[in-house]
């Protein structure tokens, strides 16, 4: 990866000839530098994917001017599209419950640069990390999920997200079943890690489930957070090898360093602009 | 692993205090040497499991007579056990289909001697690797699987496995669902290589299951047949890396790689006698 | 993958504005359908490189026109390149030794039309594989490597290598090290399987070296030859876990698994056209 | 891996037959529950390991009488032994420079408990962590190593961990050679991690050399520091893939990820008392 300030435009279409050529062209003609790009056309649903970083100062002009002037190729290529700069750091607004792993492993990247996002605030329905998260600097807010109060909370959850501009919202082991109707509000925006390697061991206690089923390894797997529980597209995945010696608690000690791994780089493409969605897939430009 | 000749003696109990001490304490008093040993206690069965490798050489008797002088230990221990001889070699039953990956795996190893076992002969229901087989100096029967032949196909299999004097069976890409009454006839002696990593992808066309759901790894489960399909005790798996551009064709290329390797590690498992069955799971001292 | 007739065209040039343009501006106006890229520009040395596949009957004219309308193009921006027809296979000279697994394993791969080459020859040191190569219709050319004939040996295998028009000569566990003069003259054509993660334990009797130094993996390497004996450019490797318990036997039985799952991996890479030098450096597109 | 109160044994001698037999005779006649056994025996070295968890309520005395009782058969053995309780926590001292992974990995596993030490304090040659170290309640010392006053320095920090009594002191990516005398002070009780998957890439700037040799994995080392700079006994180790198209800046990034977990493993597996030394290599009995 490159550390420069730069341009990237990821788009879909459906395939044809000359897409390249166009776009390329484009960037081309106004002096534009290419640092990376990646593509993948899917034989089966004939539809074309791109993302291309461009130096930032190697055009003359900024992103209104680019997406002015780009609009009318985007639309004769029938073009999703969207055009995003590498200073403006994303917004994620983190959720987390009483599980320390994935928020102390997001907050060691965020605290060393190497996850390069603004971190408006952490939410929790407990407060055991309140003070571990001021500490960093960053706001903490107690949101407990009552069983007569789950709509009101979810309506509070909203409300901060929507009051601090949150990009994405990710589920740092948040252990709770978010309402359909915020999933829906957000596609592609809610992104959680689930400790089975899905679809194995959908829903509740997945290690007591992988024990009892007694397979010779577990996984985790990233993915943004759908109406249907654990069915959304998948961002990426991981295993670790366990054997019959280990016990539910042993699984659970294992499964702590793949999902805390898997979750900081499936949020790392999507900060990144490295996932588009292709149905219920992802695609993932690494 | 060690390489001279030994006994093996592989034993599950009850748990209680002493266990060890009355098998070494056995051991000892006949200058047995232990070579390796391996223990595992099922804390939620409460079930003693035990494998330990003795130098042939080192006891003053053969098996005939451990096994006299060892009974009435192994009964007040209320002991499920066995001890062979590493002199002994399995005899494995191989059955194929029309994938040639598991079968020139399996033979290349036993050819090198790195596998030690007989393969009496193979089985399939396609000619396409008898001439193969048969350069081995390897017998080959063809035995057509037709809809209305089943039955009588699968008793002649079954001959044959009882006419060569079979200690396991292995269907190396097979590709044929076993009848219910085979598979209980020979329990924990049918190993099978299923192309997914299981419980995910049951059934038929695994990896376009798994392309469907968009998984971003794959993976392979070697395990003993049941009457339920795909659901027995798993001896072995392994997983690889796949990504969005990866076409099911492409997943089918990377599977082989970890279904030969699976097969091949959780058969030299059985065959060293290195499994024992825990209920529905397996306990494996590698 | 896909599995069409395509082209490929494969280049490198200094990085500058417009490449990408240029390059698929000229297959768009030939209403070239482009299936497949890839590109790389690296930072260091300001070198940029790419791959692209084309669709073969969307092009109006065949490869020696290609070649003829695209120089100028690749002249103005001081390409290294080439461009291959998928439907011409690459010819593949195999020198295998004593040891079985890379040569079963690259055999199964090509008998189910998985690593799509010709295997003119295979050549070796000794007859143990000569029934095996020959029942799969393959020439087997028995050249045995002694002290004093060393010189002639080597010029009658590269004499065969020229004469059935070789396009890569692979060392599948060939275990003789190759002169100097020979490595010379096929630069990124010989392709070796070292049994260590290089740059660790060069040289003879790797395993031992990792049995000695108590390392918890061994790997395995697949290079392209040079003169300096196990230094070449790497274009795979893979590594699996020991531990304390394995002996340099159980080594040697875990390596062969990565070796031949590495050489043909690199071999793929190779004849698919995926592999740049970039020094002593590979760039391998996937 | 269990949970309850055990007494854990540790031992190796020189192999014969009956040691087994021997020790668990005597843990039987006391009534002593074993909840766990491990064994190895280097068959070139002739040289025996074990170890073996009871659970401390069976017995009817403590460790003190144990040991007395216990000696006269380990004197007979010319046993190496000790035996730790599990209700007493190993006493870690963790030195950090400048990198905050590992220090947060280790934290966090701390604080929920996964891993049961006692950390009587952080020693740093920078002041960036004293705020976090001391937000979790654990002393924090800085020691800058100034060129002049290294010596004073290293004294200060082994009078420190005298002080507070260490049982095992922690290179947390601390950067700096520690002097020949304060490694042969304390064998086997100063845990490195070294970013590169040794014996490959010693000394500085791993990842740097790493780039250079064009290796398509890179790894991380947890290993016992010895006089010899990355040559001491090595208790874990991983590796992770990388591509031509990582930069080092990018290889450093992946590397911390496996530099963390492995480290955490590998100090899990010590202060559990599962590595013994065996010269320079370990036996670990996870």
């Amino acid at each position: 990866m490159h550390t420069q300030h730069f341009f990237t435009l990821l788009a879909s279409c459906p395939d044809r000839v000359g897409i390249v050529a166009r776009v390329a062209g484009f960037i081309a003609e106004h002096h534009g530098w290419i640092l990376e790009t990646s593509h993948y056309a899917d034989a089966d649903t004939g539809r074309y994917f791109m993302r291309i970083d461009i130096k930032a100062d190697s055009l003359p002009f900024h992103l209104a001017e680019f997406r002015r002037l780009f609009a009318p190729i985007a639309e004769a290529l029938q073009m999703d599209w969207r055009i995003t700069d590498s200073a403006v750091r994303k917004r994620v607004v983190i959720l987390v419950s009483r599980q320390e792993h994935c928020l102390y492993d997001l907050l060691a990247r965020w605290q060393s640069k190497e996850l390069q996002v603004e971190i408006p605030c952490v939410i929790s329905n407990h407060l055991d990390f309140k003070g571990f998260v001021e500490w960093h600097g960053i706001p903490f807010h107690h949101i407990p999920i009552g069983t007569d109060t789950k709509k009101e909370a979810y309506a509070e959850i909203q409300r901060l997200y929507e009051e601090v501009k949150g990009d994405v919202m990710v589920l740092a082991r948040y252990m709770q079943i978010i309402p359909p109707e915020l999933c829906e509000a957000y596609p592609g925006r809610i992104i959680n890690i689930h400790h089975s390697f899905l679809p194995s061991f959908v829903g509740a206690r997945p290690y007591h489930q992988a024990y009892q089923r007694g397979v010779k390894l577990i996984g985790a797997t990233c993915h943004y957070v759908t109406a249907e529980l654990d069915a959304g597209p998948i961002i990426e995945q991981d295993t670790v090898r366990i054997d019959h010696g280990d016990s539910v608690h042993d699984l659970v000690r294992y499964g702590k360093d793949i999902e805390k791994t898997v979750l900081a780089r499936g949020l790392r493409f999507h900060v990144e602009d490295r996932v588009l969605l292709n149905g219920n897939r992802t695609v993932v430009f690494r």
